[in-house]
Formats: structure tokens, sequence, C-alpha cells
């Protein structure tokens, strides 16, 4: 950490660090491509995607003094020119708005967001995607992504009805799998899932009645699980336009949370590709 | 819901709903063996819970008042002597501390709580044991008793450092399963094992350096599947005493949420013991 500088804030309404007022009333994303990342693991995650300088940048850190020393090795990762303000515990809360006691946040930019169409235009012979429709709830969107990241997805796609996945607590329950997974998001989920058909891909929707279970589906060199809402499930278009896919599970509870029934999903599909072992 | 009252309530602070005051900002469960059932579908779990009267028992219902009709189904399975609270939003708001655009709370109690060692000899011949060590996450937990419950589990049990699976936000998050699964929560870790094993329980400790992958599990017909918290994992002793099982995934990322973890290896056991089909 040599040549790096530490810009010490007293002022929680200091303009050097706006973007962090108030980050768990607002969410950046949408008006500007900016994020926020909070703790060290999705800092480092951050900081890897910056030095990739592909799809995102990082802006500016701000951390409460007493993590500097124990960041030392993420901060080295990234260039010197980005900012590192620090600010002890009680500025740093009245500036986040509420307790924020691991006191690590970042301001990212996404540069640029795939076209559903052009991202399946460039996906390997081999692939496996995840493909979520009408998921607004952030966790179930961190958490789809985490899950696509665990189990060797090449991609997820999410239609427009779907949130950001950059939004702070998305890309938090992610563990910062937003930053490392290739995304697309945008138009229809039959826009995305037709693109995906004239790719060639084998697709299963995932539905409580799904007619396949799990275990029974055929490896294919290209495969897409599809996973909808968890109130609504998926739209009755996609379940009669494609193969079905269900979890056994107990009769007397249909109900596993999408990020945990994609989980499961993605598990068997990696294993039948033999993507994991 | 022919004989039954609703009470309107037009000060936040009237004593006869003070339990349900400021409930994000605290926890009743612990104190008093109460908790707050929160929505719709932890409501009608209580009220099938409160018809078994065994461990639980429903108190009050403090529900939103365009939500009345709504829930008249739900209503009419708890006796007509349980008393229904009503408000408009802006009581709802000011008595629970934030808004609640759900509208619908009641107050529960547990009648008794199991010695593990006590539900361990309760068990039938073929079962299928969850154990929670050092779960103090609150989602967590009930993602534990969500899954449990999907996959047919006998039982959850929980050593004393895991949290109470009554706290508002766990029995959310397990869609009221806490109240149907049976469960007991004290003591150590090893004890609960201890007992398991004496059971003639196969046990699997769940761990990234597991030695046996989750689908080359043996079924048995006792089988307890044990999960640690997400930093840490499961001690070494655990991990050294019993058979230890992986989740393959992707060697870049060792990384699932111990709920969607606990999910998939729920899965493939109640799979492998010809449980769910």
């Amino acid at each position: 950490m040599s040549g790096r500088t530490f810009i010490t804030i007293e002022d929680p309404k200091d303009p050097r660090i706006a973007e962090f007022s108030q980050i768990r009333e607002r969410d950046l994303t949408g008006r500007s491509g900016r994020f926020i990342a909070e703790g060290t693991v999705v800092l480092r995650m951050l900081a890897a995607a910056h030095r990739a300088a592909r799809d995102f940048r990082a802006e500016k850190i701000l951390l409460l003094k007493n993590r500097v020393d124990g960041v030392g090795d993420i901060l080295a990762a990234f260039p010197e020119d980005i900012p590192v303000y620090i600010a002890d515990a009680a500025v740093i809360d009245a500036i986040a708005g509420f307790h924020l006691h691991r006191g690590v946040l970042a301001l990212g930019q996404r540069l640029s967001v795939a076209e559903p169409a052009d991202l399946v235009g460039r996906l390997p012979e081999t692939s496996l995607v995840l493909v979520g429709c009408g998921i607004s709830n952030h966790d179930n969107v961190g958490s789809l992504f985490r899950n696509a990241a665990a189990f060797s997805a090449d991609a997820v796609l999410l239609d427009e009805t779907s949130c950001d996945p950059l939004y702070r607590k998305a890309l938090r329950v992610s563990v910062g799998s937003v930053l490392a997974t290739p995304y697309a998001r945008g138009g229809s989920a039959e826009a995305m899932l037709s693109s995906l058909a004239d790719a060639g891909f084998s697709i299963w929707a995932l539905s409580p009645a799904g007619r396949t279970e799990l275990s029974s589906i055929p490896a294919a060199d290209r495969m897409a699980l599809v996973v909808g809402t968890e109130g609504e499930g998926l739209p009755s278009e996609i379940l009669t336009r494609f193969a079905t896919a269900r979890i056994a599970q107990s009769p007397q509870l249909d109900s596993l949370n999408v990020g945990t029934a994609a989980g499961i999903a993605l598990y068997s599909m990696a294993r039948a590709m033999g993507r994991i072992s």
C-alpha cells in the first residue's frame, strides 16, 4: 500500500462521499449504472472486475477507520488512483443512515450491459444458463447468481420484469457473483427463450407441476434452466411451450425458495453435464 | 366467522396489543416463549398448530382493517375466543414501528420445547433428521426449516449456539414450517450427535472439504445431515468423528448458502431413502 493516500471524512455531508449517503433507503443503480458494493467479499470481487476492465469499474472506496488494516490486501488489488475515504464509526453510520457494522463500502459503475440475444450469441459450445423471469425480490436475484456461480453456469439471463442484480442487497447476497458471472437483463422472457432455443439450448422450465423429475432430465451440451417467481410461478405460455421439470418433494408442502430450487436444479444439471464432480 | 367479534385499536399504545409494539427492534422469544407470526402463510400454520394443541398456542391476532376479508378462511380456523384486533394502516405501522404492508400479525406461545435426546427417542424407525450447529443467522435457520419440511425431514435439531427458530424473521423465512416440523434446541452439537449415533443414525457432516460426494452417500433407514455456519463451517471434532459429505461445485467458488446447501443435500438424501419421488 505504498503510494496510496487515505482521505479522512469528518462531515457526513461531505460531497466526496455523497453516493454512500442513506444507502438503505435508495438504490443508485438504474439512474447511472452506479452501484454500492458492501463488505469485504464483494469488495474483493469488485477489485477483480475492475482489473478485468470489461463490464465494471470501481470509483471510490469508503472504509471504517479500524477496518483499513484488515483489508490491506484487497486495497492493494485496486489501482492507486481509486480514492479511499476513511471515517470513524459515528461518521460512517451517519453517512449510511444505519449502523454499518461491516464498515466496508465501495462505489462501482457498470460500463456496459449485454443484450440477452448478444450474450447468447457469445456462449461457448457447451453451456449451462440460468434464466430468471419476474424475479423482483433482491435477495432471490442475489441467491440465483450465487448458485449460478457455485455450479459453473456460463451466464444468467433476466427478463425486464426481474430486478437489477446490482441493487445493493442483491449484489451482497450474491457474494459478488454478479460482478463475475456474465449476465444480461431486458426484454421479455419469451424473447430470451426464443434466442436460446434458436441457439440449440435444451430448455427446462422449473415448476412444482413439472412433468419430468429433475434427476430424469437428459444431459445436453447446451442446457438452460428457467425459474419464475415464488408466488405466481412461470407464466403458462412458457410452461406449455417448453419442457417442464419438477423437484421431488413432500406432497404436504410444495414450496421451495426460488434460489434454493434453482440451486438444486443447477447442481443436478451441472452434474448430468459432467461439469462438476 | 359468525360469532367472532373484532376489536378496533385506535391508540398504538393500547396495552391489549403491546406485544406487537416495535417488533423489528426486539424479539419476544426467549423471555416467555412468545413469538410473532407474520403474514398469511404463517398465520395459517399457527392455526393448524393451535388446533393440534401440542407445542404451540395462539394468543391474539392483529390485522390491518382491509385485510380482514382476505383472511376470513384462516380466521375461521382459530377458536372464537382468540381475540382479533384490527387497526388502520397508520395505527398498525405506529404499533409495529415500520411499514407493515402485509398487515397480518399474531402472537403465539410455545407450550413446550423438547430436549434433543427426548426428540431423538421419539423418532420413527425410518427417519431423516437435519442438525444445525452454530446457525445464528435468523434467515438461515428459517431456510433450514423450510427445506427440512420440503424434503420430509422428521425433525430439526439445533445446538445451543444456534438461534431460536421462533424469532420473527426465522419463522417468516421458514414459511411457518417451524410450527409444523418437530424440533429441539439445546446442548452441544457433540451431545446431539452422540444421541443420534446411539440411535443408529448414519450421520453425514456437510463440508466443502467432505470426503464423499453427496450422490455417493449410501441410503440408510435413519440418516442425519449436519450443517454448520457459513463462515467457520463445522468444528473439526465433528468433521473428524463423523463421515463427511461435500456438494460437487465449481472449484472457483466454494461457497453455497447454508440453507441452499442443506436443501441440496436433503433432496439427495430423501431421494436415496425413497421418501420423495
